[in-house]
């Protein structure tokens, strides 16, 4: 038996800003194994909803690129499939655990198909939850464990403390922002656009958001926002806005770097945060994965899908369709084109 | 009854390197109130020892410094004396607590005479330690409690790990150094002079050391130094080191910023740490400063005393003589002209 995959990889490794010829789609020809006797373990999944996130960025850069760290982010060659949380239905099993018709999320690809090896992750899904399988790609898959983890591990708040948010209408940021209020913070978030902020402020509750394009100094801007200080800056960009999260912090402010968006592009913004303000302010800056949540997670989920049936937790996303649109709904995160968790819908259910 | 005491003041505020026109000798007639009855709670201390420590320059600056956090920093005025940790013999005093011949270590001032308010740091010292004097001021005082608090209770340091000390030479990066070898790391510094390279390797039990003024990449320096990479990184440099020490740290690393030298008096080198590093490393940078590291006071103490007496640890002290080599002392730490703790000795014993 054989299916033909449609698939998109890189054509070269990208330094700077991705574009639409940096990307291609491919055909391949997979031939599946049907003998149960077989000794691969492989799951073949059909996909149906793939998270897009910024991260991607950082393995599709050459290995020579100046930003060090490279070696830590799994590299993507040109020509490979691209692999991704995701959610899909299995087609094909060689493993016990998993049947045809089964709806899994896990680690699937960047394409129409998976074929998801012995060992990379891949969990059944309830069919019966009565959510939008496409939250399990977002809010109940990692973008919810990061906001949720990161906030309550890494940034340790209190309720009343003054927390800030930066892309606060991002996958992650309008998450955090909320989990912020649900303990009882007083939470601020900048986005790029005017109706991203209305959106903060009006639809998920925010204090205040501002427009940091429409700032000239984002160190007045925080103070504005936040005359009495920051406490807690889960910080999504890095750059400027990093160093002007720390000028406004107070003793003992936590900084959880979840990304920095800002700088996956461009490796010359880098972040040069007072260091005087680090230490007389004691200010702990601390970045995170979040594969090292997964001590949270039962917690994460259970607390999350309470608060979605509850009606206190919104979540937000922006679904592109089909494989051909991947590239360019990656492309649009570096642009603030999303709004909300970012997914491509790559077949319907 | 009237003393005259001779104290070391700035003239101006000082914004970069501080040198000796910044600073005056002035004299001024002490009147001590004696009648008993008095409401006044002061104790009159004649000085001993003075620490002399960088940090003070955060201090001298002006308010309109570029340098945020300068309200952080009690300030002091042209004119003002200047407080400092010190060791010295009480002359006079309104309180019970204290009497006249007392040997104390508190805040003192840079300056033949303290009058120490109610309130302000003042303990009285056991006569018979059978330690010098000078002790009391570095590395069992403060200097001491911020080497050990700073590298335990900061960087959660574990045997065997791979541990950088910058101005290793200094007051406290010597003791932190030893601490780290005593605890079975393997520790590296860095130091301004040949001199200092081989002190720390021969003298120290450093595992290694380089002059940093030596080396044209610090990033390659210390890539040739910890080919196993950094787990802690106890900083009081700042600048391009923090930078270097980001870029070789291992997961999970840690950096415990206790101060930031080279940014002191030039606030355009700012360290610009790859961020990327930050996140995918997990590394946590941390500033603290020793005021709240009380709570480990009495284990520092004890296990302090007894590593001198075992011979375990030692101190280097740099020692001048009169209130009038105040400010060539101070200058000095900015050009690297100190070994070890800088203390200057007001009066004999």
């Amino acid at each position: 038996m054989e299916i033909k995959n449609k698939y998109v990889t890189i054509k070269t490794n990208i330094n700077g800003a991705p574009k639409e010829s940096d990307f291609e789609i491919k055909v391949e020809n997979v031939s599946l194994i049907i003998e149960s006797e077989s000794e691969f373990k492989d799951v073949v999944v059909k996909n149906m909803f793939v998270s897009i996130d910024p991260y991607q960025i950082n393995r599709m850069k050459s290995q020579s690129s100046s930003q060090g760290t490279i070696s830590f982010a799994t590299a993507i060659s040109p020509g490979d499939s691209i692999d991704s949380y995701g959610v899909g239905r299995v087609l094909f099993s060689h493993r016990p655990d998993f049947k045809k018709g089964d709806l899994v999320a896990g680690l699937l690809t960047w394409g129409e198909y998976s074929i998801v090896k012995e060992g990379s992750l891949l969990n059944k899904l309830d069919p019966n939850t009565g959510f939008p399988l496409s939250y399990h790609v977002g809010v109940l898959g990692f973008s919810g464990l990061t906001a949720y983890g990161g906030f309550f591990e890494v940034c340790k708040p209190k309720p009343g403390e003054k927390v800030f948010v930066s892309a606060a209408s991002g996958s992650i940021g309008h998450l955090v922002g909320q989990y912020a209020k649900l303990l009882g913070c007083y939470v601020v978030g900048s986005a790029g656009s005017q109706e991203k902020v209305n959106f903060l402020k009006e639809r998920l509750g925010f204090d205040d958001a501002f427009n940091y394009k429409q700032e000239t100094d984002l160190k007045s801007a925080l103070k504005r926002c936040f005359p009495q200080g920051i406490d807690v800056y889960f910080d999504n960009v890095g750059g400027r806005m990093l160093e002007a999260a720390v000028a406004n912090m107070n003793s003992f402010g936590r900084v959880a770097v979840c990304g920095v968006i800002s700088e996956y592009t461009n490796a010359t913004t880098r972040a040069a945060p007072e260091m005087l303000d680090i230490v007389y302010k004691r200010i702990t800056i601390k970045g995170f994965l979040a594969s090292d949540l997964m001590n949270v997670y039962a917690e994460f989920l259970s607390k999350t899908v309470e608060y979605l049936k509850g009606g206190k937790l919104k979540t937000i996303e922006d679904i592109s369709r089909g494989v051909e649109s991947i590239p360019s709904a990656f492309i649009g995160l570096f642009n603030g084109e999303n709004m909300g968790k970012k997914i491509v819908k790559v077949a319907d259910e």
